[in-house]
């Protein structure tokens, strides 16, 4: 079947799209279609020369002196503003420093001691079965520490579970996998009429799709700083605290760069007032920098329309891929694992192997990746249920209408040419 | 009185240093003597082409595929085994990781675990009271967590105090003020005769003096990758676990990568079996590459003596400036606040100005600064017994003799010349 789409219906709307400038802030390859900036964002091209001019200039010449002279001192704030402005919270309320997974355990443990504070019997940290395993690992451990139960439960019982023996609820809004999108303000409110404290983890959304922390009521987020917000291999994550909190906030990684005055070297820790207080050691600047400056490529959308046009063109794209796909890969041999109506949906398609569909997905990817577009391959759990997954992600920013059209004609020459059985990419790698 | 050391000795000293070489793996400012090495490593030559390639090729055209194309995923233990080689650990035992804070969280947590696992009686942790401020911040949270008293103690007074109450010592082996040296093999040995855990923090000796956790029998190890590793601001720290107890290891910050099977995306944690169960979050490629860097300039060593033969020349670095001292500075109002006997004393010498000397300490320092002579200043602890430090490191790497005179002058003159009263040199910047 000939696609209801063209390759040149695609062209006309990159040559309409007024975001398709942005495009140019990145260093891609030439011949690539990357769709996976939602596991690893694309090279800003502004990165390298700042990079640059944190060693040879600030580290090289300024040496100490680039605490002060240079601001790195301030640095875990100054990018934090940053990302606040794109996750709907306020100058001076969110950081950026360590992993997500540290960033997490930070604010995992500081909701379950307030929940433990506000009454002894909420024991219960309630979190998604299928999220993404390090959150499940540290709210296992943050549990355990607690005194508390770890509840798994699948995303559509969560609601009902919001009982008032659970202390803590813990989702991340945009799912790896399926890219299920969850509905922010609506679980915040049931969360907070049943008294429990919402911990979100915006890995897949911040930079992905318009996020509201305080509009929704959130009480704590953390997120990822090397996926749509470009920040490069392990960048810093971030962590985010409602005002409301603040004050009595206590997390476990009193660190020094979280006290109160940290160059007065008192024996004892006093929590700094602010945000610091979820600081722990000295802040990374040489991720700080290129966390930076993948966080300039988004707010550069914000005289064009900012999330909101972003987000429009996400969908756009994912819209036209899941038509593309319907015609041309569903017929071969996959399904659509995201949901199919795009207000569910973060800024990512999941398509599903079956295990007895005859087709290696893991194969599949890799002959993809060998015509030029990328996008990864998630293993299923092994049951029916659990197809294995073929990720595309969308990245506004640098994604084209154009990349959209070239990626499933690629797939589907993939998946009918059968090139996917080549020996060659069978072969399994350590990060799949 | 003029010295007996002249400048022309040390000219010759330098001459004669078949060390002197290594100073050209460093971009040093010109016009600077660089005596801060201990707060923060200088420049290597190599990091920005390093990090020019982590950039350019491997995120910027191998993106997501670098993971396993580049090595990404076995960065941490790649960089962590090189450091091994300079503290005395063996292959497989020592990971690079999260920052120093971050680090001495997970060890010393585990530590209290298994001492708590050993006899409930145990239930105090030991440690020095003028250690660095966020070692004392981390350990008063891991105590709270683990039910413990957290004891702090004059250096003098810890021996005796290893007794059957104790669960775990933390000692940084370098003092950051005066730059004592503790005795590790002859601490752990009481220690563990005591049946007390040993948890050392190595900021100030790895790369600066030899250790040997192996030999001296340590229980557990962090240390910094910016001091004397050069591995740039913020670098990753590293810890290190005694093999005995890494089968029963267990630390709160169960991210992923600790995991035995980071990429199985199992809903449960189970710890790797090796080190890497001290890993958390996805490993900072940009801050692993330049701390790479850093270290290499370090093993470059290795041919040439290694640590032994950097310990030697950085013990008659700080026996020449002392003798300057004591010729030049002592007499000017500054006293000797590191140990006279360099076997008591790691790479760094602090000279005190008492807080009622006349001087103020922190514009000497900036004076210093502005002749070109770069060491730093710690404010004293207000008491008469705690004078301010003017604190300088000797990094043999780079360190010459005459660098080491030329200091010795400048900070003469600037007492001398009352060149610290000017009032630019008075205000306080916000990292001191």
């Amino acid at each position: 079947m000939n696609p209801t789409i063209s390759r040149e219906d695609c062209a006309a709307r990159d040559v309409a799209d007024v975001l398709a400038p942005l495009r140019e802030q990145f260093e891609l390859p030439a011949g690539v279609v990357y769709l996976d900036g939602n596991s690893l964002g694309a090279l800003p091209a502004a990165t390298s020369a700042r990079l640059q001019q944190v060693l040879a200039v600030e580290w090289g010449r300024g040496l100490i002196r680039s605490w002060n002279d240079a601001g790195w001192i301030g640095m875990a704030q100054r990018v934090g503003d940053k990302i606040a402005r794109l996750v709907g919270a306020a100058p001076g309320e969110l950081v950026a420093a360590d992993s997500t997974s540290v960033n997490l355990y930070k604010v995992l443990a500081a909701a379950a001691t307030i929940a433990r504070e506000d009454g002894a019997s909420r024991r219960v940290i309630v979190a998604e079965r299928s999220n993404f395993p390090t959150d499940l690992y540290i709210a296992e451990s943050v549990a355990r520490q607690h005194g508390m139960d770890l509840e798994l439960l699948e995303f559509d019982d969560i609601e009902a579970r919001l009982r008032d023996d659970v202390a803590v609820l813990t989702v991340t809004q945009v799912h790896y996998r399926s890219g299920r999108m969850a509905d922010m303000a609506r679980l915040c409110a049931r969360a907070r009429a049943a008294g429990v404290l919402t911990v979100w983890d915006l890995a897949h959304s911040a930079g992905a799709v318009p996020v509201d922390l305080n509009g929704a009521g959130a009480d704590f987020a953390v997120g990822c700083g090397y996926k749509y917000l470009n920040g490069g291999p392990g960048a810093p994550g971030f962590c985010w605290v409602h005002a409301r909190h603040l004050a009595r906030l206590r997390q476990p990684l009193t660190g020094w760069m979280g006290h109160a005055a940290p160059f007065a070297f008192e024996p004892g820790y006093r929590p700094a007032p602010g945000i610091e207080r979820c600081l722990c050691g000295t802040p990374p600047i040489l991720g700080l920098g290129a966390l930076e400056c993948g966080v300039d490529t988004v707010l550069a959308a914000e005289p064009l329309g900012g999330m909101q046009a972003l987000r429009a063109k996400s969908v756009q794209l994912s819209q036209c891929f899941i038509e593309l796909a319907r015609q041309r890969l569903l017929p071969a041999g996959c399904t659509l694992q995201s949901p199919a109506d795009p207000r569910q949906r973060g800024s990512q398609v999941s398509l599903g192997v079956a295990p007895d569909s005859g087709i290696d997905a893991y194969a599949a990817m890799q002959a993809l990746i060998a015509r030029g577009v990328v996008g990864d391959y998630r293993a299923g759990d092994g049951s029916a249920a659990g197809p294995h997954l073929l990720r595309f992600g969308f990245t506004p920013l640098y994604t084209r209408f154009v990349d959209v059209f070239d990626a499933v004609h690629a797939l589907h020459e993939v998946l009918q040419g059968a090139e996917w059985r080549q020996p060659r990419f069978a072969a399994r790698a350590a990060v799949t």
